[in-house]
Parts: C-alpha cells; structure tokens; sequence
C-alpha cells in the first residue's frame, strides 16, 4: 500500500565532499521501517535550491512521506525552507513564538542574536513547528495534498532528539508497524543459506532475507501488520521454521553480538577466559571488552609482539627455534601458556602474518588459532589473504567464533 | 563544464534499514572531488530491479560519470549487472576469464563455488572488467553515449582496492587534476586554527579548508589546474604559509596516522615501546600494530583486565590498596612496569572507567594516561563521559596523543 512509503533526503554540500559520513539517513531508516514505512531510496544533495527543489518535487511523486535532513541554519547558504515554501508554493513568515524561543536560546549561553538568525523563525501556514530544545533550528511538520514533509536540522543530537520526542508520537498515531527478528548464523555462506531456506525467500509478509555481515550471514525475518501483536503473530511460524533449519548455525539473536554471548555463556558457566594473541595486536582483547561488564569472565590478555618478548613470558623458546613463531606448536603453547599466565579456564590464541611481508614460506592471511581448555587445546589454522586491517579483523573474528564453538561443544 | 559531473548511487536493501552506514559513498565522493568531479548528488536504494533501472536512466541524464557500489554479489536480489545491461541494452555473457579467477578464489580457501557465483563472471560487449583481487564480485567499467558507469562491489575494502588500483588510473589519463596537502594538527582547537589562518580561508584557488578529526583538525590546501604540475605550484606558498602559520602544531600529512608518525619516530631513534593497558582494553595495541612493521619498535602490551590479574605482573598490590586501580599512582605504576614487562624504552599505560557502571568516586570516561621513560614518568588525567566504546577509543586517541608529544619533547 503506498501509504507507507518513505524516502530521506539528506542536504549538505559538505556531504558530497567525502569529508563528512551521513549518519543521520540510516538513524532515521531504522526508525521509519520500525513504523512500518518501506524506505525506498535516500538522497544526498548540495547546498543549492534549485537542486534540493527538485529533489523534492521528485521524491513526492514517489513517496508519502519525505523526511529531510540539514539545510535548517541561519546563514544564505541553508535554503531548505526555501524551498519547501516553493515546493507547497507558500510564503514564509516570521512566528513570533519561534523568535522568542531562538532569543532565549542564545539568552541561556549569554551570547546575542545574531540578525541572520531571524531566518530559523520563519514558518508557512502549513507548517506545524518542531521545536528545538538544544540548539536555535526549528524544524517543520508540513502536510501537502495528502503527503507529509518533515525537515529536521543536520546535528545528529538535535535530528535524533527532535525525531523522538516530536515526530514519532505524532507517526505512532497512525499506520502500520513492522516486527523483525534477526537471526545470526555462523560457519554456513549466504549463498547455502539460500539454498536452505528455498521458497521462503520469496514470501512477502514476513519477508525472509539474508544479509553478509563480519561474523557470519544473518536472517531476518520481518512482517509488516495494522499493529504490534498481529505483526509478531504473522512472524512467529516463519521464525520457528528459520530455527528449525539452521539450528546451531544460529548463535545469536537482534542486537546481540559475538563476543557478547561468549561473556554471557562464561557468565552461565561460571567460567573465565584469558588471551594470548600476537598477529591480531590486541584486537581480539578490544572485541572481548566492547561488552559492559567483561571484567566478570575475561582476566586479561598479552600481546607478544617482538619475538624476543614471547619467551619472557614463559612461552617455549625451544617451539620457536623448531617450529618458527608462525606455526601450529607455537598457537598450542601460546593457548596453553594464556591459561598459565592469566589463572583463566579457557585460553584462547592467535599467531600468524599480518602483512605486508611473508614470514618463510607462509604468507599475509596465514594464522594459527588456538583453543585450550582443561581437557585439550585444538589448533586451526586459517590462510585467507588481504590487507593488514583485514587480515587482522578476520583472524579475530574467527578467533572468537572457533571460542564461540568449543565453549558450546561445537565442531569446528 | 558538464564533464565534470558526478553521482553515486549505493545499492542495497540493508542501507536503507537503518541496520549498515554507506561509508562508501563518502570514500568515492572524496576521491572523485580530488580528481576534480562535482558529486551533486548521491542515492541509495534497494535491491529492486526497476528501481535501480530507473535511478540509472535518471541519473545519467544529469552527470557524465556515475558509480554504482552493491548488487554484485551471487544471489537473486544482486541485480545491478541485469540493471545497467537493460539501461545500455546488451546481453550478458559469461566470461571464461572472469569464471577462471572465482574459481581460483574458492579453492584458494578451500571452498567449492557454488553455480550461483557464475553470475560474477558475467560481462556486457562495453564493459571492462574490473577484476576483485580480494573477492569474487568482478566491476564493471562501462562507456555509453559519451557517459562512463562504474559498477564496483559493496564491501568497502574491495571497493577501495578496485578503485584505488584500477579506477583511479584510468580516470586520471583526463581533465582537470586537483592536488591536496592536508595536514594534521595536534592541540589546537578548529576556531583558533581559523582565527591564524584569517583570510586564507576565502582563497578560492587553492582553496583552504578545516575538519574536526578524532587526533585534532586537519587543514587541506586543495589547488585544481589543467595538469599536475600546474596545481601543485599553485599549491605551494599557501602550504609554506600554513607550515609557518601552524609549526610544531602539525605532526602529519596527507595519509599518515598518528600511530604511523610514532612508529616513524621510534625507527630513527631507535628506541622500542611497551604497552600496559586496562581502560582500553588492548585497543592502543590495536592501533599501533595498525602500521606495517611495528615488530620494529612495539615490543608487546598487557592487560591485566581483571584486578587480580594486575598484581601477578608485578605492578605493586599496595598501591591497588592505598590508591585504587583509577588512580594517577596506579598509571605511574603501570607504565613504569610496561618499561620492565617488555624491556622498552618507553612505556604507556591507561588504566580509567570505560562504563556503564562508576568506580568509586569516578564516572565513565575518567581515565589516567600514564607516559615513561628513562628520564622520568609523567600522568595525565582525562575525563569525558560517554558510552563504552567511545570512551575507549576517546581514551586511545589521546593517549597516542600524549606519546607523540612525549616522542617530540612537546608538552602536555
């Protein structure tokens, strides 16, 4: 149904430079598929008023509901009033009430109006005003022959703040809204996944896709209903029959992450990990501590980054000489020896190239991981070439999910 | 001149969820402004054949060059090759060349392609293959009417590999070139940069401009002529002048990073450094084994995560007692051991309260930065609250930060 289509145009010439990164389109996408709008396309354009004209011209030939963002500031270069006056063919005036609120503003932080300012007060008789608690850009709420336009400032904080508390009651009030369920998978690609899940990718309410991400592919599976409990009702025999395919290929649900539910299956079993990692410099350890309260399973973790370090801390030095630093003895001692020097169950350890430079015979990608735990210590070895960054996220990231399977008893 | 136009249209229904952020799209707008192209405009949109058709056909009427990322992939919904080819009116085949490097691809990681992949060997008579030295989805370069399509994979690091190795040098052989030096500024705030900077900012040609960035500001003075040569005379006396302008402010140019510059540093004086960490979480590591050949000069880093784990690596049980592990005592104690620990020259420490809980008396975001060396160990204490993961990476980032001038002898 067209009522529920959505498009986002960002404007900001300092957004066509490369300079600046448009966070704000994907808050406000999430948002909008959260109510049950389909997005269909975002748009960044310059400060230029026959351009951001068009666009919108266009994107309301399209859509129902047009959100924009920036172009709200005082000086000549912000025209996107201008042009939704021109759009909506209305002429601006100045609302006392704004005036006073934007006067007040610049009160607070003993700072004095500046006269361009005058322009944020401005509104059109279709407007409704969004007001701005922390800084002087009022937004507008516009409805035009059935469609709506609504223009936010550029600030994330303001944008995000005046979209919470301002825009989505007044969308809440009406239309449907969507329930999805995602679904991550490790250890099966996208294109087998694809496979399994056969005619289900074709459903259209729920829909059923699949999305690559670092970790493994994900599933997400998201119907579209007048309201919340019809919605999670349609979703729930397609999420039963998504788990009952892909089992254990399943290790986490929506927001979670990887290394959140290894803190959360340590949490369970009363257990404790520490690292040892080399090829990777520290990145296995910054994952592990991106969950709050990491220091209630994970000990602790060295880096030995120079060869002659490795053997200070009571790794082998006779497993270097015979073996070399990038071989599978040498990710069995180190898994071994994080067990040792951090008190901890488990220990987890990665060796390997990082790049550019070959190390002997082995090549950037090569890594050894290695999983020790009371009863053994397993080594894998991986070789998956690509640029330093890369190599380092990849070794790290299968790092945890061979962590992630020993601690659940998974082959691997 | 209307050879100058450029837009960018990033394909994929996962953009437009809110779930992923194009940063693609700023890297080529970025690259395509220092090539001297005018980025009007840039679109995302999903994974709907017509739809991308009709973006494409819009999108060539008003620009001379368009870049496509997304869609190349091996599934249904991939359909950026189906899209252009109807756009242009060719046929794909596939092409035996192309097959060959996916096929050696898969095996070189064991894998066996699957038949869908055949799709990413595919070709139209006017394209040119962009071969993916990292993955299996191939470019396409294709000239129409006067007009060049780019198509290059969603994955930001192939797509920068593809356009960085085999793009850029076939867009370089014509037009006007633009030739940049930006320098990275340290401890100086955006505002007071403008202030000494004055009117050179309203210089057109080279154009002078400043960005807010996670190490300090940066400053870019940006020449564009008919020729290489040509704009980099343009550029010079404004380089010297902001050289004079901005001194010992400046630690770096163009491409290098901050841990870059401090590896360099450490290289010719040959001196080595070890890393305690604990508020970070090994992200300090992380980042200085970001530099290709830190094994020069980064000896290796802990951390002691857990309080206990503090103690059995020698840094001192009773000023854990008399001080806490957030002290300015506790970082003197940890950086003076990283120098023991790792037999180093220098020694840096951060220890602090990453969130979301207080420790003690202290807030999410207090942080101690611990610096030694021979001479003597300097602490510094930084406190700026936020979530977890920026207040680890705030806390890197300064820590880095102290180093460097502690590198140089500046103060801090």
């Amino acid at each position: 149904m067209t009522s529920c289509h959505a498009e986002i145009l960002a404007i900001g010439t300092e957004l066509l430079l490369g300079e600046v990164i448009d966070t704000n389109s994907a808050f406000l996408a999430g948002k909008l598929r959260d109510l049950g709008f389909f997005v269909y396309r975002k748009t960044v354009i310059g400060d230029n008023r026959a351009r951001i004209e068009e666009c919108i011209r266009q994107s309301l030939e399209r859509c129902n509901i047009l959100i924009l963002t920036g172009g709200l500031g005082p000086t000549d270069d912000d025209m996107t009033r201008e042009a939704i006056a021109a759009v909506v063919g209305e002429t601006p005036y100045e609302s006392d009430e704004l005036l006073a609120a934007i006067r007040c503003m610049f009160a607070r932080s003993n700072r004095t109006m500046a006269e361009m300012n005058r322009k944020q007060a401005w509104l059109i008789p279709s407007a409704i005003a969004l007001k701005n608690p922390i800084g002087t850009a009022c937004g507008w709420l516009v409805k035009n022959n059935g469609r709506t336009i609504i223009a936010l400032p550029g600030p994330p904080h303001e944008m995000k703040k005046m979209w919470t508390e301002q825009v989505e009651p007044i969308m809440l009030s009406s239309g449907s809204v969507i329930h999805h369920k995602t679904f991550h998978t490790h250890g099966i690609g996208e294109s087998s996944i694809a496979e399994l899940l056969g005619d289900m990718t074709l459903h259209e309410n729920p829909s059923i896709a699949t999305y690559a991400r670092n970790f493994g592919v994900d599933v997400r599976v998201a119907a579209s209903a007048s309201n919340r409990e019809r919605a999670v009702q349609l979703n729930i025999p397609f999420e039963n029959k998504v788990r009952e395919i892909l089992g254990d290929s399943i290790y986490g649900y929506n927001e979670e992450t990887l290394s959140g539910v290894i803190g959360s299956i340590l949490v369970q079993t009363g257990q404790t990990l520490g690292i040892v990692e080399s090829l990777t410099g520290g990145l296995i350890a910054d994952t592990i501590t991106e969950t709050p309260g990491a220091d209630d399973y994970f000990c602790g973790c060295l880096v030995p980054y120079q060869k002659i370090i490795k053997t200070d801390f009571g790794i082998a030095g006779s497993i270097i000489e015979r073996f070399g630093v990038v071989s599978k003895e040498f990710a069995k001692a180190m898994a071994e020896r994080a067990r040792v020097l951090f008190k901890s169950d488990w220990g987890l350890a990665a060796t390997g190239v990082a790049g550019p430079d070959a190390v002997g015979e082995h090549k950037p990608g090569t890594a050894f991981i290695g999983i020790s735990s009371e009863s053994q210590t397993i080594v894998r070895k991986t070789d998956w070439p690509g640029e330093l960054r890369q190599v380092k996220q990849r070794t790290a990231n299968i790092a945890l999910m061979y962590l992630y399977k020993a601690l659940r008893g998974y082959p691997f």
